[in-house]
Formats: structure tokens, sequence, C-alpha cells
């Protein structure tokens, strides 16, 4: 047959990540690799009165075909919840995704040509250079530092011609940084002086162990920022269901493309959503993963300052459900990797995240569904490992 | 701000279709417009029994995140259920989809490219051509006939360089069409012949109204076709879940492109599409749906045959949920839709569905959601303005 691909299916490769989990599915190793929230924290219970009340009392228009903008009560409960006293978000702005996966795929498609020059955090999401790859852009890497991008290295040169850049402010994956309050203002700044479109990627931002929520840069620049949220980390992901709150000009096409990429969000799950959440749950359930969470990266540090070797550093997180490891250089994580695989151990190495210029030394470890007596055990294993690799 | 859009988003509009739909929203319309399966068929009973089983048995698993494949059971119920005596399908060929919509934004991804030439049939499925737009390809419209597309059109300079075939060989959206025996047979020759890939569009495939259904392009040349199925018209559309059954070379480009596109498609869903149907369910349930259709489309067919005035004819569908009306040459149905909805009656022009050439003297009706009373009650207003319209 004569079969010819297009140019970007010959350059689709399969995520690193997914193709380590099926290695790691097996029970007896230890795995850091995940990122999946805990099912610990699902709310069966609210899930399964939520789904039993829409099917006994509005069966018909949850099975059926509906808006390509979502189901129009969660859409308002999503923008009377990102309303600030300075920022009224209007529910015509909000659009329902399939998980905030589609919403980057959505982006591509409307604002990346072959070749567009696309800004991304060094290191950044993953899934998000899977996405916009699809467009066949220009990544640029924005030189990061433990505060996130650095605002002053955004020259012209760097700037000129961007379509948008990429930033995940709060708990990033893979690093689990958090952009300080002071950083924000000044990327937000540049943003506003370059005309740059800022696309916020929010999965976590209600995840910080204390409790304390910074500012969004969506709130500092309503018309500058495309804003995404996902209730995958704060509900259940196998639901997918995601947003995005963007400018009216953008949302137009948005809608346009979200049409012929899948129709609509399941009507079904969009309103199990909403049954779940309208009258305040994650109030009192979003405080529950926060502790969980918290303890878990507690033990995690504790183990790793016990056992890691000098010359291993890592960062302590805020929040989220990740910590960055860098080793010393010339230690290739992902060699590390099959070691740690031998001795029932695993991580994602971090050479993946990178756009360009990976940091090889780099690996990342994700702790909220691990037990604290494995994360102690796999922590202890991945120490000794690396002690023999630093030679000490 | 310097928002540059893609060359692409520039080119998307709103489907035609779907704006039409929110005006028919309005209770006083009698609206022959919708593509939407009938609620009355819904087993909303059944889908509430899977889903507390599933929440009160093993709720985890349908709540996390999940392959990109799909949900394996389902994977092989639909492996089985397409299987014959002469092809068995494999499951590792079977990609769950977040509906057949997203089946068509997949193979446009890793197919085409710019100016690539897609064949489709004359009209064609309006969905399948804004899915396949965002990739922009040239779209050539094969010459088609009441059968369907006609191979013998199939010349060697049309075929140069395509690199698939657009089909919906069963009761076809827009025309109701079925392409019979011989003329599948015929085109799976000149598909071998040419060395070209068809993709197979079939949701409508069990619904014909006497139980008689013909066999696949797939059953006939399984390496030459890809085979896009739903659960939409047989159980419940708002579930978004489709597939679609593909040759090795190409599954595994698909995953690698629906795993950027929304990582997988709900595992709730998928498990609750699986529960309902793996004890044989639809064998017992279409039965249901293809007596309701048939019924309507003989109410439809009779009250046309009283009320359009001669100069207008239409098919006779032998299944699906459509009619499919060619008015006097001249007549614009864009036009005439108009003046219909300011008598309360609304159905969809032919043009958007034509890829190039569009006869605008055609349009599409659906029967499946409105009761006989309003069917004969639409028909004889869109009659009696037919009959002013062409003068008799």
């Amino acid at each position: 047959m004569n079969l010819i691909l297009s140019q970007r299916a010959l350059k689709l490769t399969s995520s690193v990540i997914r193709e380590i989990l099926k290695v790691t599915e097996r029970p007896e190793i230890i795995s850091f690799a995940g990122g999946l929230p805990s099912p610990e924290t699902f709310p069966v219970d609210r899930l399964l009165a939520s789904t039993e009340s829409i099917l006994k009392t509005a069966p018909m228009p949850a099975l059926q075909y509906g808006p390509t903008e979502g189901y129009l009560p969660l859409r308002e409960w999503i923008a009377a919840r990102h309303s600030t006293a300075s920022m009224r978000i209007d529910p015509a702005d909000v659009l329902v995704t399939t998980g905030s996966q589609q919403a980057l795929d959505l982006l591509g498609k409307i604002l990346i040509d072959p070749g567009s020059r696309v800004l991304v955090e060094t290191p950044t999401y993953l899934g998000a250079l899977q996405a916009f790859s699809l467009s066949e852009p220009n990544f640029v890497s924005v030189p990061s530092d433990e505060q996130g991008p650095q605002p002053e290295m955004l020259t012209n040169d760097l700037l000129h011609g961007a379509r948008f850049m990429y930033c995940l402010p709060n708990f990033q994956n893979p690093t689990g940084r958090r952009m300080p309050l002071a950083r924000r203002e000044q990327l937000a700044q540049v943003a506003i002086d370059a005309g740059l479109l800022i696309v916020e990627d929010d999965p976590y931002g209600a995840l910080s162990y204390d409790g304390e929520v910074l500012p969004t840069l969506k709130s500092m620049m309503p018309e500058h920022v495309v804003y995404l949220g996902s209730f995958s980390k704060v509900l259940t992901p196998g639901l997918r269901v995601g947003y995005l709150i963007a400018p009216q000009a953008l949302h137009r096409k948005l809608v346009q493309a979200k049409q012929a990429a899948d129709l609509h969000t399941p009507s079904f799950t969009q309103r199990i959503v909403y049954e779940s959440v309208k009258d305040g749950f994650l109030d009192s359930h979003i405080p529950k993963i926060r502790q969980l969470y918290g303890q878990r990266c507690d033990v995690m540090l504790a183990a790793m300052r016990e056992h890691f070797p000098r010359g291993v550093t890592w960062n302590r997180p805020e929040g989220g459900m990740f910590i960055w490891v860098t080793l010393p250089s010339g230690i290739d994580s992902m060699e590390l990797l099959s070691k740690a695989i031998a001795q029932n151990v695993a991580f994602v190495p971090g050479e993946p995240f990178f756009a360009s210029q990976p940091q090889k030394n780099t690996l990342r470890l994700s702790f909220v569904t691990v037990s604290p007596e494995r994360i102690q055990r796999g922590i202890a294993i991945l120490g000794a490992l690396l002690a023999r690799e630093c030679g000490a």
C-alpha cells in the first residue's frame, strides 16, 4: 500500500515516561516515576452520589451531545472560582477541555505554524512539548533558575516573533518549583512591555502544603494570558475534565478547533464534576490532599537527607507532587535508571523535559502514590546506588 | 498584544450546523436539523447499573489515569465484535477515541501535510471536512451517485498522490445512502490495485431498518482500511466513546498522536460502556433503535409524498437517521432555511457537506428525534413553502 505519513507523524515519538510506566507497573517496583495523583484522595462516595443524582433526575442531557464550549453551569462555576476582587472572569471566556492536555493541543493548533518560535521554561512539562510538537514549532528554552524562568533573559532577540511563552508557575512538573511573587511581577511586566502572550498552565496551584496561594499571572494581566486549569489533581484524573480561560479573540478560534477535535468533552463527566464541586466540596477536600502530599514530601526529603551522598542536590517543594534532583555532572540519569530498575526502584530521568540541551544529570521523583515505608526503602536503595556511582 | 494566529486558525470556521442548532433549540421550532440520536433510546437504567457497579466494586482504576490505547477489556470486546470468519481483529489494532470525531482529528494529523490530496465522497460528512481541514489538505470530491462514490471515477490522475479516501458506506451523513455490496467490491478492488488507503467511517452501520448488515470494506481488505466505529448511535453520545481499528504501522503513530491530544479517553466512560455492552446487551437494544428509526422514517417519507411538490426528489433510506432532498435547480436551500425558520421549521442546507462545487439545491432532513405528529406538521409546512418556491 502507498502509505505516506505526514511530516509531523514522522517526527512523533512516544513519551519516555509512559514507556517507563509500563515497566514500573510490576508490584515489586517501588516507583517514584509516576505523575499520577494518589487514589487515596479520590472522593468515591461523592462521585457515586453525583452520578446517581444525574442519572436519576436529569439523565437525558447528560447522555446527549452538548455544546462545544462545555456545560454552562460548570463554566459559570469555573469563572466564579477564578474571579478575584480585581478581575472578573466571564463564563464566556471558559472552554471545557478533555483534560488540560487537550488545551495544549488546541493552543498548538491555533497559535503555531511550522517554525514558529515558542518560549518554554528550562526544563518544562513533557506533555506540552509533545502536544505543541505536532504543530512543528521552534522551541526556545528560556534560562531558568530555582524560581522559574528568568525575566531578564527575555531579550528582544529571544522575544522576536515568539507566538507565546508557556509557563507553569506553581509546583512545576517536573521540578516542583514555584515562582515567587516578585518573579511573577517581573515576568508580567516583561510580557506586557513586549506584547507577549503567556500560556499559564496551573494543574497544581491549589496543592501548596501550607495553603498559601500566590496570585496567578492571569490575575496580573488578564488580556495577555490563557489560563489552563484541571480537575485531575484536586478531584480525579479519570474523568478527563480540564478547562482554559482565554481572551475572546482566542476563545472563538479555540472553540472551532475543539469542535473539530472531539465535538465536546463528555456531557456526563462534565456534569459529574459540576455536581461534585458545586456546593464548596473542594474547600474541605483540597486540604486533605495538601496534608497527605506534604507529609509524604517530608518523608522523602528526610530519607534523601539520610541516604543521598554529598554532591547530589535537590529542592524542597512548597507544594505539588515532585522533587527535582541534580546529580554530579557526568552521571547520566538514563543509565542510572536501568541500574535502579534492576533493584526494583524507578524514577523519571530529566532529559525528556528539556526542549534543548538536556541536563542529563537530573531526575524527577514523585512521592504521592507511595507509602512512607516504601518511600524510605526506595530512597535508601537509590541512595546506596548513587553513593556507588558518585564513588563515595 | 502581538497576537499571531496560525495559518490553519485563520482558515477555521464554525460548523454551520452547530450554529443553526443554537437557533433551533427554541421549543416552538420543529427541527429536522439535528444530527442527534433519539434520547428515547438511551438505556438509562442500564447505564446507572453500570456506573454503580464500577464505583462500588473497582472505583480506583476507573478514576485514575489509564493507558493511551484504551481500556483493554473494551478493546478486546471491540475486536471480537468486528472479527468475522475470514478476518480476526487483534485487540492490539484497536484504539479507543474520544468519540469518532477524535479519530478523524488523529488521522488528519498523521496522514495529511499541507496540500496533501484527500479523496472524499460527494457530498460527505461535514465534521470530517472540519477535522481534516486543520491539516490543510487539498480535498478532491469523488463523483458519487445514489449508491455512493463511483469506483470508475477513481482514475490514475485522481488517485495520484492521494493520502487516503474517506468513505461512509452505511447510511451516510448527510445523504442516508448505503453502498450496495457490488459497489463495495468494486471500490475494494480499485483500492487494492491502486494501493489506496481507505478510512471507513461507520457510526450508523448497525442501524439498518430490516437488520441486514452488509460486509464492511475493512472485511474485504483488512490491511488497506482504517475502520472507525462509535457507541454514540447505539448506546449514547454523551459518553464520547468511539474507536478505530488500524493496521499496526498506523496504529503506533495514532497512539502517539492520541497521547499528545488528550492522554487517553476518560477511564470512567470507557468502563461504563464496557460494563453496559459486555454481556450482549446491544443485541437486544439495537433492534429497538432500528424499529423506532424505521417507523419515523416511514412517517416522514409518507408525509413527503403527500406534501412535497413535483420537481422535489429524495431517497428512501434503508437505515440510519437522514433523508437527502434535492430541490429543482435554482432554489438555494440556505435561503429556503430562513423562510422555513420564520415558520418554525428547520433543516440543514446541503451546501456545507460538499468539499467543492456545492449543490445548493440540496438539504438534509433528520427524523429520529421528532414525534410522528410533529413530523407530519413540519413536513406539511415545508411542503407548502416548497410549493410556493417551485411556483406550483
